[in-house]
């Protein structure tokens, strides 16, 4: 199981991503559902995805492959708008759906994948977009700042009660974090360790990204602190008289 | 939408449930998803209801009917046990899904239903089922010792951090309410008033029912409490670290 979010804040954007695929007792892959395409000082991209590993692959793969070959309408490191960035992966997800789709249907299966792209191109706004299975996508806004996919409700309500496009970055990134807090302990088939991706408006490069695994001394204290405050707001709520 | 949750705790069991159905802008219905079949002093059962409304409805009106004239195998004020009493629903389930389901599934709907059944018979234990759409079921433990139905998914979290099946009566419904508060917050289409219902081991009958209305002073105060403990906690955590 996969869970992936993004924000849209002022100062800039936030990625987190977990790594587990296929999740079971002794069947756990991991494999990275985040992928970053940098050219320092001119863009800064990071596509993330869920659903049909196959789907997801083979999309990240052709659009990889495109970054030098391709054209402004299939490179997202030609494309002149992160709109036309979008449409890109779009594209790329319907031509691998068009081929693919049909054969997995026939084996009872989802061929369908979803994906969450943000970044910025130089001298242009910093942008969030959530790509549907269809190919077509929404973009996140000031009044809804984050977009999510995958295993996507356990961590929502604590997205809704903090998340602001006002906030700080930091804030932004311990918003993402409680919020795979809640989801891991829900369902276990998303699992550590984390990409976590933080990027501030015009800075269109640098050391952006980081793995949180097991032995982060920081998300553990996070986990831990939260999950104790928490006990203890619910502990000093007044119990209800019942008859 | 519905979200509907149980509790099975060693001094009794909490059950809650909204009320809304269709919701949509200019088309809210409200009908009651909990009902309660009782016997003073001999039998407390209650019945709660998520997925296909006609289904929910048919089921509910036929154990209804036959809580007189039916038998042991049929009616719910003579089965002799509730692992009986929740066959006796799964039965009524199946036979509402033989009679409707293709004609619901001709018209591209889902006919499937769930159900959350749980009480006591007089010098038997207390119990609680989820029946599943197939008329099969499972029964909470001190283990796991809470059953969701409908849109469970952004209730989860908190449930999972303080439900234990010691824990007092007055205890178990604060977290029944903190949970629809976090879906409430998450699915707008999950609305007040809720049904309310906590049975004390052995007491047979009572007055246990609470409609909760927007009105109510102890949910107001819980709902605003909890949100701003919860902000106040994540105000606290320490910010990350980033580049």
């Amino acid at each position: 199981m996969t869970y992936c979010v993004g924000l849209l804040l002022r100062d800039g954007l936030v990625f987190a991503a977990d790594s587990r695929t296929n999740a079971g007792l002794d069947h756990i892959f991991t494999f990275r559902k985040m992928k970053i395409f940098e050219k320092p000082g001119e863009r800064f991209l990071v596509l993330m995805t869920a659903g049909n590993l196959a789907t997801s692959q083979a999309v990240t793969t052709m659009v990889s492959e495109r970054l030098d070959e391709g054209t402004e309408e299939t490179s997202l490191f030609k494309a002149t708008s992160m709109f036309s960035a979008a449409r890109i992966v779009g594209n790329a997800l319907r031509e691998v759906i068009e081929v693919d789709g049909d054969h997995v249907r026939a084996e009872s299966a989802d061929p369908s994948s979803s994906f969450i792209l943000g970044g910025q191109i130089a001298g242009r706004p910093t942008r969030l977009f959530q790509i549907y299975s269809a190919g077509n996508f929404v973009e996140a806004t000031p009044e809804t700042p984050y977009m999510q996919i995958g295993e996507t409700k356990y961590g929502k309500p604590i997205l809704d009660r903090v998340v602001s496009y006002d906030m700080p970055i930091e804030r932004g990134v311990k918003a993402a974090l409680v919020s795979f807090d809640s989801t891991m302990r829900s369902n276990l088939s998303v699992g550590l360790p984390l990409d976590l991706v933080s990027y501030r408006v015009d800075s269109l490069g640098g050391p952006h990204h980081r793995d949180i695994g097991e032995d982060n001394e920081y998300f553990r204290a996070l986990r831990r602190d939260y999950g104790a405050g928490l006990l203890d707001v619910f502990d000093r709520l007044p119990d209800p008289e019942i008859g």
